[in-house]
């Protein structure tokens, strides 16, 4: 078997393999460059239909792809599945979790953000986040156990809890979330009971703010409220939760017994960010400069939501589209080095911003091709056919376009397994 | 909603979700009883696939179904998630893990086989069984973490250690977990490593008699054998394991050091079999008559791989196609009580056994519709189309079908996630 000789050619490494380090990999395929593409899971993660998975519409599979996979047609990229520890600037060092390092020539950090608890770190274990294909699964769990149990004990005693589902905050995730539980109960779990009636489940979205999709147009926002109180969720803005507990939500004085709790409220910088030594954000974001780079360090991009930029005194904002260009922007420069010529400032091509709310039900932010503010089932569409398109791999594409087919015209979801505990916190803890 | 009134109708209690159970309850859709059937898990899971979502060809949603999605068209029948934990006979009561009853007319129990280690319970942690989509989960995460630990120490430090994959237990599932991960090494893994060569991987099938698939006539057991073989498995009969330790399994004097160790050697009965309190054989399985009855108790059927019935001096063999025929036999025995007519002996309608090798290689014991014994391509095309029509579900026909028209013909597994612990057991430990 080789040998892990050094290679004459200059060294890559990127950190993270979500779109903006995948997407650099990708674009430096042609390149006379050693790539080593670093993460701690095995696979890249289409993170824009994770809520899918959460409520069982799409499985784990359908949006997830190995980074091997993706990579396999690239000879110059390897693929490191181990976790960043630290840097060693001066030497240009990656120090890993085995305690090895990698040195590099250029590097590019790309690992995102976390969820993020504002100090109460405590309510993780209560109200998962959605990140990960881990924690889809996990709330996949959550929110068909909860109907399970009631159902048991409904059958089993003659009572059974309200279904209350809590789902804090009313950006894009919590929206998401909140019309897809909503959607489940209503649409896709009918006769599936006999002793509870799932469509009667209260799913309930509480926003600090004023107005939830608050980085959309106040119409769409408004559009969305409308949307989401169609189809059965109540949406609570200017309201603050105030702390937690296993089966409970506090909003100042009031306590909402809560089956299963959900976190969209807030996020926070991959740790890496700050290991790094530049000045953050107060998420912790690296700041760069129009090029990407924290200041002195050329070779050093910061990419995707772990990155700051402010472009004409706007930020950009932490989805999935500028973290694509933000990927393909650093490689670009890298190509500019080794062709010797000069570098270009980073500019975010604005497409627009979508999110769904449920079956046929959805607002979209249209830039490009042509300027709009859609709702509703036109909004939806767009926001399916993107998604499709969007997705890596033929085989995830064809299957993610059956499943929806399934599932959007015959109202049932996908394989609604229950895997791992059969235990929902707070469940046994109810005081009635 | 509904309270949980008594019926008039009369109670069928069906205890395991498995290939009996639905069975039974899909044929008693039309009596005029109520149906409830309990199983820890919520679903089903189609057994003979298991090994392929394993090894990653196959999503846990492909082959296992919500009961409750299965039985939603059937009014009569009720699906309880919950344990049962225990009997009283007397009353005609089930006790359940909540501390609740349920009480039944007619009693049906099918919750099968759990692994047995021969009084070695501490080799569980060490080499995983395959009984559950946890199990399946559990040895994809261990196999492919294998070859990402192996790629990560040859790039980090230019050695990794031998990949052996030692399978214990000669039975179809023991050739068909090696099968697969030898396919899955050298078809579907190629040009995803740079450091470590996954073709190179050594996989041992390890079985105490003389020969692998002891249960099937011997032109086959060579066959499949010389067919493992050709696949580069190497197939060791006449062995005992002695031991095991993480990292390594003891043959007598020999030591193997083994990356994974999976374990397919035996089986004993689910603990509720002995809780009925009626004769067991040497493993738990509950002897009863050709009508499925234990002795005394015309009420009580046990079907599927808990039963241990004797017909014409033969002990109907512990898999699918019986279970699935006991179930739809029991359901026909009740509808017989119902209607006042006499009870008939159960018969096994033996159509055959298969076993797959891996792609392009099986062996088939055919006895209907007419008498062979097929190996090679012929039996693993008539595998390949019995599975898809098995499947319960049109969607799971289709998904499995469009996988499996990708996984072989492109030379692609499916997605092959790694999810949950980042650790294998025994790689740390190793004394090189």
């Amino acid at each position: 078997m080789a040998n892990a000789t050094k290679s004459a050619r200059k060294r890559v490494v990127i950190i993270g393999g979500g779109f903006a380090g995948i997407h650099a990999a990708l674009a430096l395929a042609e390149q006379p460059v050693e790539i080593t593409l670093v993460d701690r899971s095995n696979h890249h993660t289409f993170q824009p239909l994770l809520y899918q998975v959460a409520l069982a519409v799409l499985s784990p599979g359908d949006i997830a792809q190995p980074i091997r996979s993706i990579l396999s047609s690239q000879p110059n990229a390897r693929v490191l599945m181990d976790e960043a520890t630290g840097f060693d600037l001066e030497a240009r060092k990656v120090i890993l979790g085995s305690g090895n390092s990698l040195e590099y020539d250029w590097l590019l950090v790309a690992t995102g953000v976390t969820h993020s608890y504002f100090g109460h770190d405590e309510w993780a274990e209560i109200a998962p986040g959605l990140k990960s294909i881990e924690d889809a699964v996990e709330i996949r769990r959550r929110v068909l156990l909860a109907f399970e149990l009631a159902e048991r004990e409904a059958l089993e005693t003659g009572n059974h809890p309200e279904l209350n589902f809590v789902v804090i905050g009313g950006g894009p995730t919590g929206v998401e979330l909140a019309g897809a539980i909503s959607d489940t109960a209503r649409l896709y779990m009918k006769n599936n009971f006999h002793y509870i009636d799932p469509s009667r489940a209260r799913v309930m979205l509480i926003e600090g703010l004023p107005r939830i999709l608050n980085a959309y147009p106040e119409d769409l926002s408004a559009s969305a409220k409308a949307q989401l109180e169609k189809i059965g969720v109540e949406v609570h803005v200017n309201t603050m939760v105030t702390g937690m507990a296993p089966g409970y939500v506090y909003v100042g004085e009031k306590t909402i017994p809560s089956v299963v709790t959900l976190w969209a409220a807030g996020v926070k910088a991959s740790p890496l960010g700050r290991l790094l030594g530049f000045p953050t954000d107060k998420n912790g974001c690296v700041i760069v400069d129009p090029r990407m780079n924290p200041p002195g360090h050329p070779e050093i991009f910061v990419c995707g939501d772990l990155a700051h930029i402010e472009i004409n005194g706007r930020v950009i904002p932490p989805v999935a589209q500028p973290a694509m260009q933000m990927g393909d922007h650093a490689a670009k420069l890298i190509k500019a080095d080794i062709a010797g010529k000069s570098r270009s400032d980073f500019s975010y091509f604005d497409k627009g911003d979508m999110a769904t709310i449920g079956r046929k039900a959805a607002v979209a932010r249209i830039v490009w091709p042509f300027k709009a503010n859609w709702s509703g089932a036109p909004a939806w569409l767009v926001w399916l056919t993107v998604h499709v398109f969007f997705l890596i791999g033929f085989r995830n594409r064809l299957i993610v376009f059956l499943e929806w087919l399934w599932t959007y015209s015959r109202f049932k979801g996908g394989s609604r397994l229950i895997t791992g505990s059969q235990e929902l916190p707070g469940w046994n803890e109810r005081k009635e």
